[in-house]
């Protein structure tokens, strides 16, 4: 009879922290849109503090054009673009401030334990003309590394693939599953 | 033994609900997609029945421009602006019915219990030109509150910024966290 | 006390493989959001042994010009309008390859057990053109029917509206609910 409840118990237990456990596909899969929409938010909002919290601290930013490694590095090189991730530093005279959004879409994840690998495509729109409309200016595909800090997901390496380069254009094959 | 019993028993039950429960965040915020996407499929086919049920009874729909409070001055308000938001009441002698197509990205949400708040992107394209060809034409940000009534998730605040119009665009702080 | 115990170890017993079941509306909607995603990854990328599998064995690809049932007849298909779907197939002498991608958005998802059904939107952008600029050039909704086999979940149907075409448009009426 102890046995019994014990054994009970246990299961009872060990079954109760799922509730609020994030550990399943659909747990981890919410909290990683979320990673990547906050992370475009922070990136045309240029909110640099929140950007730099979604890598890893020694987290990699590829942009094939360069590859910046530790939150440090990559706050550099996102402030010495400024002008071209952040529009609103070029206000023209008479013209309310231009903007630029990234979004992402066509999300595919891998999801083993800790770890996440993620493919998905950006593109990018924006109103820096005189007319502030909406125009479509690029796209591409992510490839992404992420891993669970503390409960916290988080990128370890993203890789920037720009399909208006010639030079960081994706290679032919597939880079999903 | 009783004590144990009752509580393994406790745990057990407890446990049980959440099984089919909608209370993780996972769960939650699959439920807040569907309605985000629901939403947008009753604006742009001008569904007016379903586009209200998405706000609760005294829900606001704020687009700078006014601020509609209750399901019948939301309704009040879209039927008046049909000629914007439905495309297809400006048929053209020879030309098929053009279409306009809102669409969401970018879905931040932060959930606590049955209450949520929400930050996203959305961006409009339609083929109201005499090629029929896709066009962007418009993009802004949506901050939104929401409640879980009754089990169902609804808006209980949508804020719509919009980068088309001067009075109508975001500040320059990230909205988002 | 037996009972209570015995009655106590079945509930904990029942809990327990819901922690890692896959068949809450969340665990099924973000299996059915990665399907949605790798088909547009294998599609953009003509990868057709990905493409075809995310079809049940007599799953039906209905894009109103014709409708093709089973893998084998929808890879046929497929192969045949490469010209179109692989812009890259289209290289021209000094330009680097084109490419072109369908993103999905605004998902509605109705699932049943082992059966689901969606609305959602599509859209296509590209630079087959020689400034290999990203242009906007379609858009529609796809009408899916999903079911899960073995524990995935497959595309028993896709019917998908293009408004490019005034005979592939879709009906006025709502087509979500």
């Amino acid at each position: 009879m102890v046995a019994i409840a014990a054994v009970s118990l246990l299961f009872a237990i060990s079954c109760t922290p799922a509730v609020n456990n994030v550990s399943s596909y659909a747990e981890d899969r919410a909290q990683i849109e979320d990673l990547q929409a906050r992370y475009l938010f922070a990136l045309d909002f240029f909110d640099m503090d929140t950007y730099v919290s979604t890598f890893t601290e020694d987290g990699i930013l590829d942009i094939i054009a360069y590859q910046a490694k530790g939150r440090a590095e990559i706050r550099k090189k996102l402030e010495e673009s400024r002008p071209v991730f952040n529009p609103a530093s070029q206000k023209k005279p008479g013209l309310y401030p231009p903007t630029g959004r990234h979004n992402i879409t066509n999300i595919v994840l891998k999801i083993d334990g800790d770890k996440a690998v993620g493919r998905s495509y950006w593109f990018h729109y924006g109103n820096n003309n005189p007319q502030r409309a909406a125009a479509l200016d690029g796209y591409g595909h992510y490839e992404d590394e992420m891993v669970k800090v503390n409960g916290k997901w988080l990128f370890s390496k993203r890789k920037i693939y720009n399909e208006g380069v010639e030079k960081w254009i994706a290679p032919s094959k597939n880079p999903s599953w």
